[in-house]
This record gives C-alpha cells, sequence and structure tokens, in this order.
C-alpha cells in the first residue's frame, strides 16, 4: 500500500476513489438506519474492489460483516486486503457482534477510517483492538467527507436529543402566506416532492397545533416507487385541541403519532383509543416546554426532527426560554421566485412570535449549501454554535 | 473566413473568442455610457486581432470607430479585415457620425454582429447600408451573450422610462429590520460594498421619504480606487419632509439630487437654493404616482433606477394603481445568514403595504443568477413579463 499523503491536494492520492465509493455506499442506507449512522465499507486487494458493503438498515449487518459477507459469497479472498470504512469500526456488541473481530478474523492487512467515532463505547477502542492485533491503521482519511454523512448521528449521540431540522417556505420577499392565510402553493411541485424525500430520511416530522388546524396535514413521505421510512409525527398541543377527525389522528394507527400536551382532558383517552400516543409535558411560559419535549423524543431513540410549522413554533425553537438559546442545528429555506406584497400588521413570515433582541444577538447561520428547484431555491443553513449544553 | 455554425454546438467555433473578447471589451464601458448601450468591437484579419475598441463614455467614440482608430494609430492595416462587434453598427448622425460609413471607407471585407438594435433610427438599416456596400453579415452571432450586455438599454429604448431594479436586503426568515427599526447591519461588508458598486453603474438611486428620515442616507457611490459615476439621487415626498440638513440635500450640490413631492409648499425653494431639483406630481391614491415620476425620468435621460428603499415604496412598485401592474424589471435580494424571528404586527418585510389578490396573481420572477459574499447571498430574479404598456 503506498504512502498517504491526503495534505498534498495537488497530487492524485488513488485512495480516494475507494473512500468516495464507501461514502456513496454508506448513502444508501439513508432513511433507514437511525438512530444508527450511516456506513459504508470497501475491501480492497492490489488496486481492484474485491468486496463492499453498506449498514443497510437498523438492527442489520454494519458495513464491514456486510462487506466481509459479500467477499465470502464469491469466494474472494480478503487475507492480505485493505479495508476503506467510513467510520471508525465498533467494538462493543450491540444490535450486533463487534466488527474489530471479524476485520481480525478475516485477515485485512490495512484498515483506512473516515470519521472518528464518538459513542464512548467505541472511540478510539475500535482502532485499538485492531493496532493490538497487527493491522495497521489510517485513521481521519476524507474524515470532512466521511463526517457529513453523520452529523444527525454525531450530535444526538453527543447531545442525546435529536437534531432539529427546521423546514420554510417562503417567497422572495419572506412571506409564508397572504394575510388571508393562503399559503397553497407557494413553492412549486419539486420543492414540495424534495419535502416528501427528507420526511423520509428524517426519524420524526413534528409541528404545532395551529398547523393542523388550519391545513389538516398528513405529514407522511409520500413519494412513488420509492422506499424510504416514514417518519414518527409529533403534534404540540398546549390544549389538546387537535380534532379526532384529522388526518393525523384519522392514521395514527398507519403511521405513529405522538401529541404532546399540557391539558390531563379527558380526550386524551379518546385520542389513544385511535392509535395515538400523548404524552402530557410541564409547561414554561404557557407554552409546552420544547425543550423536554426533545429531551423525551431522544429518550425515544429519536434523533432527528423536521419540523413543519409556522413562525410561532419556529420562534420558540430559535429563541428558547429567557436566554432565547437556539435548539435548531439546521435551516431549510425554500424561496419561490415570487412577491407577494402584504399589509402591514398582518404579515405571515416563517419565524415570528419571538424576536432576538437585537442584532449583535440574532442567530447567526453558515450558509452550506444552496440547491435549486425548476427555480425554487433552497438554502441550507447550519447553525454556527449547536448549544449541546442544558 | 470559415462558415458560421453556432448550431453545432459541439463543434468548436474559433470566431466565438472573438466575439467573446469585444464582449469583454464592452463591459469596460459600464456606468459611464447610459443611456448609451455597451459596445465592444474586435477587427480580426488572418486568426489574429489587430485591434479593439469599445465605447468608452457618452458623447465619445462608438466602439467600431475606436477599433479603427486604433488600428490606424499602430498603422495596421484593416483593408480586407472581419469586424466583430457586439451590436448592430449605427446608420444614423447623433452625438457621433455614422459608424457604417467608417467601416465601408475602411475596407472591411466581414461583419459578425450580436445583438439587434432596437433603436428604431437603426434597427436593419446599417446592416443594409453595410451590405448595399458589398459587405458580408453574419447577424445574431453570439445574440444571447451579446443581449445581456444591454438589458437596459434595450429596455429604456423601447418603454421610454428607466429600467427598475428593486434591491433590498433581509434574513434568512425575511426581515429587513427588527421591529424597533433597528437594521444597520443585516448584510456584511462585502455585501454592501457591492451595492456602492451597483450605485455606480445604474443611472440613479431612488428611495422614499420614510428611508431618509430612518436612516438619513447619502445614496453616493463610494468605492475607494475606482472611477465610478455618480447616480442621480431621487427621494419621493410627497409631502416635502425632506430636512433641509439631511445629507443628502447638503450634497444637492455635489451629487444630483430630484425630490418629486405632490405639495407646493414655499420649502421649494428653499431646497433648490440648496441645489435640489424639485418636481411636482400628481397624487394617485393618496400618493406620488409612481408611473408618472418613472415617464418623467425617462424625459430625463434616466435609463435605469436603483430602489433601495423600505416595503412601501417597493410594494408601490410591485403592485402599482387599481390594477397591480408590477412597474420592476429586475429584484436583487441579499440574503443574509440570520435568524431574527419578530413581533407579530410589527414584522418589517421588504415589500409590505400593498399584498397581491390571491397566490395566483403574485408577482412571477424567474431566477437569473446567485451570487456569494462572504455567507451572505444575492439572488437575482428577473420580473417575467415586463409591463412596457401604459
Amino acid at each position: 500500500m503506498e504512502a498517504f499523503s491526503e495534505e498534498k491536494n495537488d497530487v492524485f492520492v488513488p485512495q480516494k476513489i475507494f473512500m468516495q465509493r464507501a461514502i456513496e455506499l454508506a448513502k444508501r442506507g439513508g432513511g433507514k438506519v437511525h438512530p444508527n449512522p450511516l456506513v459504508g465499507a470497501v475491501i480492497e486487494k492490489d488496486g481492484k474492489i474485491i468486496a463492499e458493503g453498506f449498514h443497510h438498515e437498523y438492527g442489520n449487518l454494519h458495513a464491514e460483516r456486510d462487506a466481509l459477507k459479500n467477499a465470502a459469497e464469491k469466494n474472494a479472498c480478503v487475507r492480505g486486503a485493505n479495508l476503506y470504512v467510513t467510520l471508525e469500526p465498533c467494538c462493543h456488541t450491540g444490535k450486533q457482534p463487534p466488527c474489530t473481530q471479524a476485520i481480525i478474523d478475516a485477515g485485512i492487512k490495512n484498515v483506512v477510517i473516515g470519521s472518528r467515532d464518538p459513542n464512548s463505547l467505541v472511540n478510539g477502542k475500535g482502532v485499538a483492538q485492531l493496532e493490538n492485533a497487527g493491522i495497521k491503521i489510517f485513521r481521519d482519511f476524507m474524515k470532512a467527507e466521511c463526517d457529513s454523512l453523520n452529523e444527525i448521528f454525531f450530535y444526538y449521540i453527543t447531545a442525546k436529543r435529536p437534531f432539529v431540522i427546521v423546514k420554510y417556505a417562503q417567497s422572495a420577499d419572506g412571506k409564508t402566506s397572504l394575510s388571508s392565510g393562503e399559503s397553497k402553493w407557494i413553492t412549486n411541485e419539486s420543492s414540495r416532492e424534495y419535502v416528501h424525500y427528507l420526511r423520509g430520511t428524517t426519524a420524526a416530522v413534528m409541528c404545532g397545533i395551529q398547523t393542523v388546524l388550519k391545513d389538516d396535514p398528513l405529514l407522511t413521505c409520500r413519494i412513488k416507487g420509492e422506499e424510504l421510512n416514514q417518519p414518527v409525527r409529533i403534534v404540540l398541543d398546549t390544549e389538546l385541541k387537535i380534532p379526532l377527525e384529522s388526518n393525523l389522528v384519522k392514521t395514527a394507527n398507519e403511521v405513529p403519532l405522538i401529541i404532546f400536551t399540557c391539558s390531563d382532558s379527558a380526550k386524551k383517552s379518546a385520542l389513544e383509543e385511535k392509535g395515538a400516543k400523548v404524552i402530557q409535558i410541564e409547561k414554561k411560559d404557557s407554552h409546552i416546554d420544547i425543550l423536554q419535549v426533545l429531551k423525551k423524543l431522544g429518550e425515544f431513540s429519536i434523533d432527528s426532527v423536521l419540523v413543519e410549522s409556522g413562525g410561532s413554533l419556529n420562534s420558540s425553537l430559535f429563541f428558547y426560554g429567557k436566554e432565547k438559546k437556539c435548539l435548531v442545528n439546521k435551516v431549510l429555506c425554500f424561496v419561490a421566485p415570487k412577491i407577494l406584497g402584504g399589509i402591514n400588521g398582518t404579515v405571515h413570515s416563517p419565524v415570528q412570535g419571538i424576536e432576538c433582541s437585537s442584532l449583535l444577538s440574532c442567530v447567526n447561520l453558515a450558509l452550506k449549501n444552496v440547491k435549486t428547484f425548476s427555480g425554487d431555491l433552497l438554502l441550507e443553513y447550519d447553525f454556527k454554535e449547536p448549544c449541546l449544553e442544558e
């Protein structure tokens, strides 16, 4: 195996091809592995890929074992081969036995690793086990690319609450609806289809009761021909106003529905009879305490939440509590090529209810990506300093 | 000269290099030629550029004559050469004698033309004169690229009023300021510097009286080290409230200031003494009739207006009169990577005051370009069907 020289960016590094392939493989698990990370693996010998694998679905084989199994199935000899894996191999027994042992047993010679595993059960221990068995390790190879596969996993495993993605759609002049409430549709069909893809790759979708009463949404993932997971649907409903005949409640037996409320009304059992899960949460400033909701979701192994709501819930996520802390990790802002104008005093914008105290204390984002959907734009922003404490 | 084959996009067309060069040259006149078009010219012989020229400044030599002069100065023989020019050569006497005669006299053999001249004084007549003199003409070569040099000129010459560019800066959640009015600064320094460049390349800059009273702007072009034109500054001030000690009025003797008003107050002469031009315009729906203002500016040879104002003036430009006609040709929307939130009822957005009647009758734009300025975005939109009538 040739020496690694990732620093020399002007030099062609052939190993990059194998890790790039492992990254592509990892992505195939999108929407199916959570709360596990996406992982891909490639076994290479003499410059040729002899087997590939990835983590297909939560509870199934890890990427390394999947690749070794595929090698075995076609009688490829992996002894002395190189393994490229996007994340440090695990060394503990969870739903699956440790991957390190399988790698050692197979006689792999070199292991090239992308991301480090922040899970305290693994973190460096996997590498140590492999090294002790005489395997040569190359760490942090194409780390940034590999890390970006699993921003959700890395956050969830550390913060123990879901990675929060706030998605909204506005006109080019910042409106989410007309003053009458008319909002169908600001964005075009391709943008709206992409939202279904987003739902299918996120563990849960959340909205506030106002959105339920106004739009009566289903919040399911509806993409023809593609098999994606259905997200758990979450409604924040302080006074338990959700209609029993709403689309969400009517489908609660098919796709999970969790309603968070501060009310102890008798309606709770009626909703539960229809298949919904109702959870009581303390009030904070006359609303549901949204941080408590997120912590609860973390306990339910929900690693990510796509918030598709109005200005009010959005603003309580961006400006939580007295200190106006930001609980949002990512913003997905669709911008449609339209000017709606507005009537003073009745403007509907994506984040309103709570305001930052001054421009200096606003929520700062970092632009990560810009996509276009037939004229609509999708601006992807990361929160600059995710709030991990509390 | 080889046959032209622009349709065959897969074939390398060497002539493109010469027209591309002419386009680059044309751009050098940016901000200095209005209300004339930007034009560039290249004289080529045996595959080599022997002279170049462009329209430097309003009133000076046209591009074709500039190129011929440059050829003469270095004793280059242009007889039998090919001329590449981004716009149909003129055949009438304006500030300058007709270019067609100079081309004929010089013995140019072939003329390759990008844009057609919509000016009814030229439009096809220039080409006819050249052809009658035995010169071979290739029209519409790289027409789209050449046309985009002069979108302002083409609009102005047809509509006889300025091309209207509405520029605004908003947070990622669509706010132009906090409810307190605080708005310094939403965007970063590089974005704000680019605004000065925009001012320097537009004939006029316009704002409403509210912006004057709130921000006391200068509206001049301030870029270090670059020589750009100062735009004429225009204020819409229905009741003539502009303070005599405002920055705009104080500098009216250095950079032109035009105030449009519906008032006939005695303040008019005080303002005129300070160097401002005050023009009275009829009222329409209790405000200055903005279409009359634009027509007046057209008469003053102002071909383009950059509107840097608040929601109120912007909304009256997007939704003019009873029929809510759009008078805007281009939207420049800066988006800063910030979330401000907002307080219901006091949200400040870039276009508000007048609202579209329904989503179906909103103003439709076409996304033209996306630029980044250190994390800020500049979304450039064209109005889909510019309203030329009235």
